[in-house]
């Protein structure tokens, strides 16, 4: 057993360690220091030679982080940071190499990482102004001129409203689904605001609140090209999934507006009514931007509440040339947008605009310790509580890139995927499953003859064919994310869009601005080259047997 | 007007300088590359050197983003940092101070800030495998640590859970807010659970729901020092800011059971259902703990949730001293903790863990292109989307400082908390108005002999005399603020706590380990200062004089 004095020496000498943990920072030539340093001097470099390209099996990973219990003495911060390195960054994934082109998530621009140190190094918590002082008025400038870029308010607007106490113009938020479900309750709650003889849904709750209206329900109308975060909001929002209404695409994945009218109709004649309806701007499957115009205008003439899901396509308004592909977006009651896609801004910022600066008093809340009446305080009018300044990226991307910059990247992204298209569709062996209108596009291994046969093939064949292909699709995206060379995602769609059934086919996101038409070469050539394994050969060889009993010989006869 | 060439020249200038911002590193004599260097260095010092101490109007600071139109050009990066450092590093809120002790925001450890930056330039996507790969796994980890350290399930439990893929045992969120939305989502819809005659709340929504419980709604019970996020919860859940029932609380800012029990009588009697009993380790404004236990049992009694907010208290675990007041936690359904507040984790990162498991079904969500069933994807089982990989940075506090270190920063603040308390005791300026029971406090300046006089005054005399010393308080609090040496908060409280008028009172949260007892005295010592100022003198001559009204002779002369 210690002795008194031993464990007085002993609990010293702990203090001391956690004071120096608080107090000397990590020495240049430390293993942590020397990482940072690393960082700091050339970032792509540090990704490229600190992560492992090829992939280990999850299991296998898993066992590095597998003891649930917490550790009961410290440990050196060079023997930790020895484990991150090995265990954590050398086995995660590489988002910002050119070569991942399956997901949202890009390339950053450098002056992010030392902006997020500074950010970070300030702690600062953006739920009030004692706590976060000028960033609360650099986040309403942010706002302000996103909102600007949607809305193009005049002068006179936005210096009403871009300081003023009682009110936001938006929203920050920790990504697309916060911003999203904001809007839907915000949404919610204007629909069923306080009256001389009702309280409000906000006090009364949503039951009390259809018995007032004398309705049945409530809906929220999207395509079947909506993110499943609507899912989630019309849970949480006690609206219920059955009432997210899916409506029909055309053969752009774009919102079909008769089939929009009709199930509007049909939810007035069941007494549910349409709370809002969602325009898409960039499907994230496809990218695609749906009729905004027309859904405004038919929204208004319901009287519903008009959200644009822009969190992808959204900063396609930098540029003159693309612009027009939003249209109608000006219109909308609410837009969610994510700075950490299209506006190059590390993951966890997303950002909800409301057309009307007074819309969030429907959620409007206060304490007596924190978000006092009359305060500047952003956090009165968020769902979230305390936050970090991450609106400081946005400001710094918004104020370096500027509007031309980021009309480049933008610029740039949607002519590389027309060009990918256009190799996707001079290659023998793919098949383009959707046409890219923003940037964003879909394919699928499907080598002639098959396309012919299809068009021929019963539909026991067709389910056949198809069923062969999704596995050896399924099988060239798992390869090649396993090889580690270059990502490319996959989903399942209706192809054609009008079809009944779904196939399997890759996704190809083109945000970065470093990836190059060699490196979509080498992706197709990559899998072209995966398909040569036996087992997806011999699937392809069932495959083009099919095909044979469907085509006229000598078509079939060239596949061979 | 531009020629064409010219025209083409610049768009190739612009290229250029896009590319650079995507490829070439700041250098290190950049004014960005130096203050990076700066805060590697050592932050403590670059906070200290670059926040201005005396407060600047919000007014003025206001004038520096005001303008709402994106730049059009591309900014130099040096000259947006000077920006930067003018404008709003040098007028931000300086959260790591010894002396601002009035939020929950305290210095960070040194090794948070490289680690941050890693985190950063990875760019993980917890949302899927995909995206965040070994970040999946070591996120599962830290839950599974997590839960243990509140639940402290066996071995083969942890063995079990893990890493299975269908189920998680909690979430990372955002912060506190959402992961109290979280609890309360998967209670709600835990109780309207699918079932043979009903397809579950998720579907059919909130209404229906009720009906077919034949309840007239739901209710949420926690004590009046209930955090304001759960006033969020249940108008965001549809249940309704009437429904969520505030308990009163004893003299020690503890739910009161007898009052808890009544009003669920009268709930029930009202066809209510209590959905949810919410307990309090470390309430936000006082930092005590509801009596768990107690709750525990009464909830389990009436088959209610019993969810605990430890966004504060959570930590106090790690203590072999103070573990004990937070007895009861363990039988809580599910448990709030912010990692950004005692587990010193930038802000950002709060969590949500639930008892059993599975809980987390009830809100369970795929998608075909991310959250397929069956995978270990992380996105299925969170309200956010899209989410950086803030977990490690709690997963390397836990490894770094250890149980043991953590026990430490705990005893310290309690034990500081405690002498706080003294030296406010024996001061005859100021009046302690809440005991520390944690690490967080609350007084007022009430000199002798204020008190004596509100013992025997009126009502009137009282109310009078309070309002002026709120005054005096609020006045105190702010100049304060303003000369930037420290900072305490402010709040109103009911003082006694079983009084019926709130009185406005310091607030001081004792969670840095960097303060002294001196910074604590020289708290004071400013207060009594900033009271010598004219207009606060003028109210105390007020509030002595209405005391002289009151007190003998004797006594209220001593105070001349």
């Amino acid at each position: 057993m210690m002795t008194l004095s031993k464990q007085k020496e002993t609990a010293r000498a702990n203090l001391e360690n956690l004071y120096r943990i608080f107090t000397v920072p990590e020495a240049p030539d430390s293993t942590l220091g020397s990482i940072d340093q690393a960082i700091s001097d050339n970032v792509a470099d540090f990704l490229q030679t600190h992560i492992v390209a090829v992939e280990r099996q999850l299991e296998e990973i898993e066992a590095d982080f597998s003891n649930p219990v917490i550790p009961e003495e410290p440990t050196f911060v060079s023997e930790y940071t020895e484990f991150v390195k090995e265990k954590l960054v050398a086995q995660s994934v590489h988002t910002a190499a050119p070569g991942f082109i399956g997901h949202m998530t890009s390339a950053l621009p450098y002056f992010m990482l030392p902006l997020s140190r500074i950010m970070t190094a300030l702690n600062q918590n953006l739920v009030k102004v004692e706590t976060s002082k000028a960033f609360t008025p650099m986040e309403r400038q942010v706002l302000a001129m996103l909102h600007r870029l949607v809305y193009n308010g005049g002068e006179d607007f936005y210096k009403t409203w871009i300081h003023e106490s009682r009110h936001a113009l938006g929203a920050f938020c920790s990504g697309g689904t916060i911003a999203n479900v904001t809007a839907l309750w915000v949404a919610r709650n204007r629909l069923f605001a306080p009256g001389d003889d009702f309280p409000g849904i906000a006090k009364v709750g949503l039951a009390r609140s259809l018995e007032y209206l004398g309705c049945k329900g409530l809906a929220v109308l999207v395509s079947r090209r909506g993110h499943y975060s609507l899912g989630k909001a019309v849970d949480l929002l006690g609206i219920g999934r059955d009432n997210l209404v899916m409506i029909e695409t055309d053969a752009s994945n774009r919102l079909d507006m008769a089939h929009l009218q009709q199930e509007c109709k049909r939810l007035q004649a069941e007494n549910i009514r349409p709370l809002a309806i969602v325009g898409i701007a960039g499907t994230t499957e496809t990218g695609n931007v749906d009729p905004l115009e027309a859904m405004a205008d038919y929204t208004w003439e319901i009287g519903s509440h008009f959200h644009v899901d822009a969190a992808w396509g959204g900063p396609t308004l930098f540029s003159d040339q693309y612009r027009h592909l939003l249209a109608g977006i000006e219109q909308a009651d609410s837009v969610t947008l994510d700075a950490h896609k299209q506006l190059y801004a590390p993951m966890g910022a997303g950002i909800v605009l409301f057309k009307d600066p007074t819309a969030q008093s429907a959620i409007e809340h206060h304490a007596a310790y924190i978000l006092r009446e009359g305060s500047k305080d952003l956090g009165s009018h968020t769902l979230e509580g305390s936050r970090p300044g991450k609106s400081m990226l946005v400001h710094a991307g918004l104020s370096i890139i500027g509007r031309k910059g980021y009309e480049l990247l933008i610029d740039m992204g949607i002519e590389r995927a027309r060009k990918f298209a256009d190799m996707v569709r001079q290659h023998s062996e793919f098949e383009l499953t959707s046409e890219p209108e923003l940037n964003i596009l879909t394919y699928r291994y499907c080598p002639a003859p098959i396309p012919q046969a299809l068009a021929l093939a019963t539909t026991e064949q067709r389910c056949q064919i198809n069923g062969l292909l999704d596995q050896v699709n399924r099988l060239i995206q798992k390869a090649q994310r396993e090889y580690g060379k270059s990502f490319v995602s996959r989903t399942r769609l209706r192809v054609p869009p009008t079809s009944e059934k779904m196939v399997t086919v890759m996704r190809v996101v083109l945000a970065n601005p470093l990836t190059t038409d060699e490196i979509l070469a080498a992706v197709l050539e990559e899998q072209t080259e995966i398909v040569m394994h036996p087992e997806t050969q011999a699937m392809m060889d069932e495959v083009l047997a099919i095909c044979a009993g469907i085509l006229p010989e000598s078509t079939s006869a060239s596949a061979g």
